[in-house]
Parts: structure tokens; C-alpha cells; sequence
């Protein structure tokens, strides 16, 4: 058993820490909100992200920064893409002995075009830090805490660094893969958020299942193309981080994603989507990402080009899926040619 | 403009008469009802399976084998799977010129262990068959005749058949892709409804998305595996016919083959399933001939043995699913290795 640091108590930050003292680990949870950070460690519940549901007594939390860091020398990062940077500056400072980090984030910086993992190489010194996980895959924190069975991958280009996220969180209902492709499993999980976003466009028009299994076919497949260009390994974007996310993003009115394109396709305007769901669609950010890195790479991405016209130049979500469906392509298997 | 004849006028061969109806070609159904085939002539509705839709008038219908064969050389095959060597035994006697012979069906036969190709090739003699194309595709036929978009593959040995098949069948809502893998087109379409049933008894436990998320990822790894094995391009697995007709098998309360598996996972045997449905649940067939490839081929294929083993040997479903989860893998990639 061990000492572990779970930064950021939103649903999947808790879910996670709930994994961890379910599995005997000391676990200290930091939330920036003293108010709930006192709540999880005296009523036992996180109300706002997970409802009524008991956390394990030997999960406490904490609002204070240093604190948690001096928990212990595992560090798993859950806060929002957007605030990454500004959380690693705060607890830079403080390091004294290297530590692993863990993060769970999915997204991509716009304009940097960094993915998460290299965000952290840049923001936390090189002798602060042992190595660098992913833990990513289909994983609806609710369903976690429901011990329902769920799985997913850990990744680090250092395997024994993987191998200790593994059997810190492995349990009867919490499956965890390695997997050493970090560049696949962080594009696959961001980027999966650009076809849910167009996903929710289809259903919102009402255009059926048959084009929906359509576009998230195509999409994982332009997914691909990008990630192989960039170095993943193209199997990776078949495996949980890839297709197995990108399903359960696609198909369940929980994900965020599907649900801002839902509302896109029924003919709300995206200010009115962000405004109504009153929190980040990290999908529209990614969209911008994505198209970037699709030009900087040259690699044909006709759904995220569809998606950004959409999204940032008032082409109507109808027009945008038409054009989709009238490309001229021909033979199915022109999508996978950067497989061979 | 063109003759073609369709045999089998249920839903997905009236779909498929009515795409090539509005595409303008002088289509004959064939009904071995002929209460059946005056309706969809003189009412040009097919009430039994497509409700009040009407049909194009040019979509004629007879209940005469003769006449649909003498009708065009083009003959699409759109029976059920358990009829299809009686179906053309009838047939074959009257043919006197070849013709180019096209199925829809996905199933794989057990004991033969033959694909729906190869059965014709086996009943239908060399002299008169042109060339044989398979169209199979992410497809509910209901979704056919509003028009929504939709896209399958056509796929044969003779690319020059599949184009022409694309040409008869390609509309706005409608579009056809080309595949020279018939192997991997078969494959995919029949073990896809192996996969949907065992997700169907996840949902029918209640186990939620991350789980099946899991199981179909892992599930599309098993078949891939298998069909690599069998001489099909792994890459036909992630298109269309792959896991653009799982994900649309496996997340649609439409499909027969979901829907059984959700009622075994609730606890309902089954013959009482069988029973309920009033159909074929062309999965539990599939099942069995998967297990048979699986040995025969001597391939690990883990959801497939579960399934079997749930359907004909007394598993709970519960332990069956408990099982896969507790698999000892540890390393994500292993699943993929037969890609390489």
C-alpha cells in the first residue's frame, strides 16, 4: 500500500481517487474549494460531481496545495486542460525530490499544438520528475464508482512507470492495459471529442444511425491518419483510448461533446450551446487543434475540416454533413492507406 | 437505366428494390407471397415490414421465380441466410444465361463452415454466374426509405462487378464504396452480430458503457484476428462493414441481435428469447460457426467462447462476462498482434 495524490475533485478526479482507497492506498485528494474538500473528508460524499454516493473513509482531501504534494511521490493529475498549466506553476515551486505524474486529461493546446504530456515536460523541470503516465479509455466516472466493470490504458514511454499506475489502480472492476504508444493514447483521447462533437451534429439533424456509424467510422479513421503521421502507432487508435472511447463518447447522452453537437444540429448557435451547458466543451476547442495540426501536417481530415467550418465559419451543421456525404471517394479502403 | 430483379421482399430487400426504383431502373421483387407481391405492386406498400412508406412506381413485385429471373441478369439476393441454398436450388434450374448475382446476407453457416459467397458458388454453376458481389454496410433498412444518409460497401473478387453494382445502387442518400476483400467483408458482417449479442447481455446486466465500450473494442480485436487468419485484410475490419456495423448493431435497440442478448442478460434462457422474438436471431447461428472457426483456426477469441459457452453449455451470463473481465492480459497491444 502507498501514499497517493490525486489533483483536482471533479467526478473523474474523485472516481479515481475512490479506486485508489477502494485498493488500500492512502489518498489524498486536493480540491481548490476548502468547502469541498472538508466535505470529502467528513461526510464522505462529493455532492456536486457524484451525488449521493459514500466515498471510502481512508480518501481525505485537502485545499491545500503543499499538502497534498507532500503526500506522496505518485501525482495524478485531474484538473481541466485549460487550467493545466496554472496548476503546474502553482506546485512547481514547491517541489524538493522528483515524483511520478499521472495525468487523465484529453485535449489539445490550440495554437501550441502541445499535447498534455508535453506540456508537463515543459512546465515541470526535468530533475522533478521520474516519468510521465496517460491513463485514458472509455470511462464514465459515475460508472466507476458504481464498481461497474470499466477499462482502460495506462501509457509512458518508461514501461515499469506504466506498470506501477497499473497495479496502483488495477481491481476486480477497475481493468487497467499498458500500452508505451503516449502519442496514440493522447491524440486518441482528444481527439475522439472533434467526432463526438460532429457525432451529436448528425443525430441533432436527425439524420439516423446509419450515418452516424458512418461518420464514427470515417472519423477514427482520419484520427488514424493524423496519429500514424505524427508517430502513433495506428493499432493504438483501434484499442481503448481509440475506437473503445470514442464509442462510448459517441453513443451516450452523458458525454458533453455529443451533447453541445446535438444541440448544433438541432440550429442553436455555439454561443447559445456553451451558454446552455454552462461549462468547457473541450471538443470545440480540440476542433481548432486539430485542423491546425491537420494543415501543419497535411493530412486530408474532411470531417474536423467540416467541423471547424462549422464551428468558427458559419458554414450550417446540414451543409457541413452533406458536403461529407457527397465526397467523391470511391474505393473504402483509401481511409486506411496511411495503415500500410 | 437498367433491369434488376431483387429476390426476398422483406425489409432490407424492399429498401434495397427501392433505392434502385428511385435511381430509375426497372425493378422486379420477387415475394414467394403473392398476396405480398400484389401489394407492393397495385398499393406500392409493404405494409408487413416498411408500414405506410410508399414505395416508388416503377418497383414492381411477383410472386413468380420464374419471371423475377427472366426479368434482368442482375439478381440480388436478399433472403434470409437459413433459406438460401432452398431458395436458389429453385432457381437454378430455370437459369439459361449467366447473370451477375449480388447478396446482402450475413451469416456463415455452421458445421460447413461456408460463407454466403461460397455457398453460391457451390449451388450455383460456374456457366451461369458472372460474377458474385457482396454489398453489406452499417444500414437499417428504415432509415433507407426515409432517405436518410447511408453508406455500404460493395465488395468482389471482380472490381469491375462491384463498380457496376456501386453505379446501380449510388444516390445522394445512398452511397456505395468498393472492396476487393469479400473475405473480410463476409467475416465482418457475420461475427459482427456474435459481438452484438454478448453486448447486448452486458446491457441486459446493467454493466454499463465503459464496459461494453470495452467489449466491442475488444470484440472487433477478435474478429480482426480470426479473419486476418482466414485471409481477409485487417483493415476491411475498421471500415464500414467492420465496425461502422457493429457500433450501429451494437448501440441500437432496432437490432434482433442486441435485443436477444439484453433479454439472456436479464436471465431469460434461451429458447424463451427465441421464443419471444418470433425470429431468426441470426447471432446465436453465428455464434456457433464462430466457435467452430475459432478452433478449427486455432485463434483465441475470448467474447466468442464466453458467448458460446452462455448459449450452449449453461454458463450464467454473469460468470461468462465476469470471466472476460478477469482475463489476465496485461499488455494493450497483445490483442492486435495478428495485424502485423
Amino acid at each position: 500500500m502507498q501514499n497517493v495524490t490525486v489533483l483536482g475533485a471533479g467526478s473523474w478526479g474523485t472516481a479515481l481517487a475512490f479506486v485508489l482507497a477502494e485498493n488500500g492506498h492512502q489518498t489524498l485528494l486536493w480540491s481548490h474549494r476548502k468547502g469541498q474538500a472538508d466535505e470529502i473528508t467528513k461526510q464522505h460524499t462529493n455532492k456536486k460531481y457524484l451525488g449521493e454516493q459514500l466515498l471510502p473513509h481512508n480518501l481525505q482531501a485537502t485545499s491545500s496545495l503543499e499538502q497534498a504534494m507532500q503526500h506522496s511521490d505518485v501525482i495524478v493529475l485531474a484538473v481541466p486542460t485549460k487550467a493545466f498549466r496554472e496548476v503546474i506553476a502553482q506546485f512547481v515551486t514547491i517541489l524538493s525530490v522528483p515524483k511520478l505524474f499521472v495525468h487523465v486529461s484529453k485535449g489539445i493546446e490550440p495554437d501550441s499544438l502541445k499535447r498534455i504530456s508535453e506540456i508537463m515536460e515543459e512546465e515541470i523541470p526535468q530533475e522533478f520528475r521520474k516519468s510521465i503516465v496517460v491513463l485514458s479509455g472509455p470511462s464514465h466516472a459515475e460508472e466507476v464508482v458504481l464498481r461497474h466493470p470499466t477499462t482502460v490504458t495506462a501509457a509512458s514511454t518508461d514501461l515499469s512507470a506504466a506498470e506501477l499506475v497499473q497495479d496502483l489502480f488495477m481491481s476486480e472492476y477497475f481493468r487497467v492495459y499498458t500500452n508505451d504508444d503516449v502519442i496514440g493514447v493522447e491524440l486518441g483521447g482528444a481527439l475522439k471529442n472533434v467526432i463526438a462533437l460532429a457525432a451529436g451534429i448528425v443525430d441533432g439533424l436527425g439524420y439516423g444511425d446509419n450515418a452516424k456509424a458512418a461518420l464514427i467510422t470515417r472519423g477514427l479513421a482520419e484520427i488514424s491518419r493524423l496519429g500514424a503521421h505524427m508517430g502513433a502507432k495506428p493499432y493504438t487508435f483501434i484499442g481503448l483510448t481509440g475506437m473503445g472511447d470514442l464509442i462510448v463518447t459517441c453513443t451516450s447522452v452523458h458525454s458533453r461533446n455529443w451533447r453541445a453537437g446535438n444541440l448544433l444540429g438541432q440550429g442553436k448557435s455555439l454561443d447559445d450551446v456553451l451558454e446552455d451547458m454552462g461549462m468547457v466543451v473541450e471538443g470545440v476547442r480540440t476542433t481548432k487543434a486539430a485542423y491546425q495540426l491537420s494543415k501543419q501536417h497535411d493530412i486530408e481530415m474532411p470531417i474536423t475540416a467540416a467541423l471547424y467550418a462549422v464551428l468558427f465559419e458559419e458554414l450550417s451543421p446540414r451543409e457541413g454533413v452533406d458536403q461529407l456525404m457527397l465526397r467523391t471517394k470511391k474505393h473504402e479502403l483509401e481511409d486506411f492507406k496511411s495503415f500500410d
